[in-house]
């Protein structure tokens, strides 16, 4: 079948490729016309026949929803829309709502997989009508992973739950990465392992937490053991975040995704106003020493605290 | 080779039968009669030719300790003594030093792959001598799993490493487990997601939080699609405990296992104390309505509280 | 001064009786017959002299904004609205812009304090106009403590300030509550403290944990010396929820604030979607023993699992 | 009475001063001659007469220790010990039992206050036999705070309910601490709240969270409103980690303590090898940039990662 599909970046670009190599004839559009396949939105719209399945692939928030609403005046009805991208899912009802009026269907779809499922085959959750849904099954057959269709594919429900189980699939994954990484650190803290990377690897295979992330960080191990190269600062981009939103509007609670979470805002800080202000009470009560701040005139790091005698009974 | 193997229980009738599978010749010790090769430990010893492999498989603890007693007076210099349960590392040193004395090798070994590993093959994390290893390779490389040896085997380190390394894989998996337990609950709670095992086996290929453990929730979820036969009870057999005084040990911030570990004792729980307290803070503030706990002559479950009125500015 | 105050339920009453006490005139309205003093807000307005103060003190979110919305209709030019109800901030700049537009004022106020307030006083944290906050300054000082201004009262800063400065109020109490409450449990469980009460309260002096709250602790031990009347069932009325959303607008890490609040959420379930999920995939890989949860036809709290043997290596 | 009492650094000189200005006699003993009052602990034995007590303030684990066993040879049937240093709870029962072996009473005793104790009064929660506890009495009252004694000390049980309890005070304050400075941290990052020193000196009376720790926040802030002179990085005296190890061993859930205390071991982190490891799985699936560390032939915290294009849908 013919699949319009709008963002050709680094997922874009991959799924293009995949669909095509299933056999279907993908057009392309993007702003860098050294990748795009026609000029503008409307040239991809004469390119397709009707009914038309437009797969929306631009960065989620204003991006997406300014797309959503240039297809609203460019598609015709029976045409439908795929949002693809990393959308909250708060904005697939108003994003569905839009394309209604106009006769357009909406579906939204959750895909994972990364840089690897250009070749791998992408995890997709689908959430809209049935008939919609059916509509675009070749092309989400074409990029789910080989096997059966419910390994890699699902109807979540209606619109708005692909990007939720996506939201959720998300948060999960920060829970899952952190889990490793508090092993990964605790190993490298004691003297008794001395080849981190090699009891890492001999998970591979066989043990409970054997996984596609664990034998990512095997990968990332067997070039820098110690990951000495890197800095542990961990950017976001807000499923986690949603994820907790959520959590909090169902009275859910979620301690490990929301731990991992705040490590990784904690990751990115160079100084805690909290433990400074934990560095004061303690200062203050027990008159522990506090490391200063470097200033002008002062040296970085300097301990000042009493200078002798028993400590107080404070911890 | 030769191999004893004492403690025929689930996990070590299954390592039983796997080892003779891969062409070695087993002699086991269980005191259940039924499933026994020979009466006594003595008679294991006589079976086995010099230098002997004695791989123990009994609960950790005492059990394991005793047992390597034991060995220590029925065993010759030369022979070698693999612990394979679930000890805690810190048992390794002790263990190693009393057959030391005698002559007798010793290596610690942890082992996962619960019940599936009598097919799938089990991950092992070794700790000892590098000889003792080597004299026992055979037996490992029957153990693991198919395939290259570093993505079933590791020796870790000395003595120890081993147990310490199944002590942190256990961590993790407590924080992998209460990932996606947490990310279920969330699912769960939304009417969005209409078919939340159908979302999560779709994360089975393709996927960032594709898992081995994922496998097995959908294993479960399609036997029981909400989990309704099942108790929020989750029991802990102590590695999580263990990982979590280790990380104190060494200052290393756990913020995930600990809140899975935590999670486990809360649902153990009918009734928890503390919230018992932050209940009675609430009421003594701000006069909220606080639950009854039943009594003999009163209704259970009663809510005690104002009558009327607006509520305090308090949560 | 006069003051116009508006919802007469627990908290409103108490204010009004402390302003009062104080020296001010208050006319007070409510729904209420017996409880307010005129029968409208038509006529609250024209008991008053211009320019108005109008203290706002009914239910957060749609019962405050429709008092906002009336008082726009019903005040003049030059008077002042203050909300002291417990609003999310998010409000109090749509409310004001609607009064600004008929030249009216607006101030948010935090109030702390709960049903001690009117004797003790109330802890006040206001956000609006210096000019606003001056006109309103008496109010403020008859319902404030005793003692310097600035240790009950705050101007926090512009609209919105006043509501925010309360909601992270609100957030630290959560923590602060579960704190002692985490303590009480602990010696709870422990033999070795024989008088957990008379423990609690001896810390009521000279420690660092003395605070308002550990005296209303002591207070409730004292009726109750294990809580034993109580369920451990801990609602919350927002703003912890609040608190940890605005956390993440910030990208703060508040790992204390969000266990206490996950702890509330945990406290209101009866059963646990996540930890069933954890107890299934124990039973998946280990043959864990699971609790079959009660049914029609069987036992409640029933334990299925493997009848012998020892268990797997796995926690 | 007579006090005999070891240890003349910051707490015991204060405490020597306290129990002197209460009309009674201390003799005391340091090593530094500048501060003690006898040349050695023979001396002190001969200063008193029996019943001697004899109050223990040096520096918690051996040190403590060796005192105690110190004395075991020097004090006499009848006498009494206390051990009012900062130890572990698990180090009492072997005193008392030393002592017992020749007569001597033992009694342990937590101590809060700080260097505020001096003037205020310190907080006490002792452990012992009944006779023992009477014997130190006027002790225990000269050093609590004015007031009702069971509102500054507390006979908490038997030999180690003392510093069972004080180590359970000591976690509540941690996690007290970290919760005024979570919201300490979420006021400094919104721009709404201008006067943040102002909103916490408001909360000083009247609030539910005022608190002697809130009255040391109020004071460091009146120095240094942002804390800008201090560094983030906050030690631990142990009784955290130990409360943390004893819920484990009673299986009691501690959310935020255990928060409290990980925060703490963050804080210390130049780098946090954790979150490596989650930069590294991030930049493993999706390509997402990572930051390199500085190395002696680059640029410190350059951003490695693709040039262009969107990112994947991975957070």
């Amino acid at each position: 079948m013919q699949l319009g599909l709008i963002g050709l970046g680094r997922m874009g670009g991959n799924m293009r490729d995949r669909v095509r190599a299933a056999g279907h004839e993908v057009v392309g559009f993007d702003p860098r016309p050294e990748v795009t396949d026609v000029p503008s939105l409307e040239d991809l719209a004469k390119a397709l026949s009707a009914p038309r399945v437009v797969w929306v692939m631009v960065p989620s928030g204003e991006p997406t929803r300014s797309t959503v609403r240039a297809l609203a005046d460019i598609l015709e009805p029976g045409d439908l829309v795929i949002d693809g991208g990393n959308s909250r899912y708060t904005d697939d009802a108003p994003n569905a709502e839009l394309l209604h009026g106009r006769g357009i269907g909406y579906v939204d779809c959750g895909v994972s997989g990364g840089i690897w499922g250009k070749d791998n085959g992408y995890g997709l959750m689908a959430g809209g009508a049935p008939e919609h849904i059916e509509l675009a099954m070749p092309i989400f057959d074409a990029l789910r992973p080989e096997g059966p269709r419910e390994e890699g594919f699902a109807h979540a429900g209606p619109v708005g739950a692909g990007h939720f189980s996506k939201m959720v699939h998300n948060g999960i994954e920060y829970g899952l990465m952190q889990a490793y990484a508090e092993g990964f650190e605790l190993m490298e803290a004691s003297p008794l392992v001395e080849d981190v990377p090699g009891v890492i690897q001999a998970w591979s295979r066989g043990t409970v937490v054997r996984s596609w992330l664990l034998d990512l960080l095997v990968n990332a191990l067997s070039d820098d053991p110690h990951l000495a190269d890197l800095e542990g600062y961990v950017d976001d981009s807000g499923e986690g975040r949603w994820t907790i939103e959520e959590a909090i509007q169902h009275a859910v609670p979620l301690p490990v995704i929301s731990a991992a979470l705040f490590a990784r805002f904690a990751s990115r800080q160079d100084e805690s106003p909290a433990m400074k202000a934990v560095a004061a009470l303690r200062n203050q009560f027990g008159g522990h020493a506090v490391k200063k701040a470097a200033g002008p005139a002062g040296a970085p790091g300097d301990v000042a605290g009493p200078s002798s005698g028993t400590g107080s009974t404070h911890g």
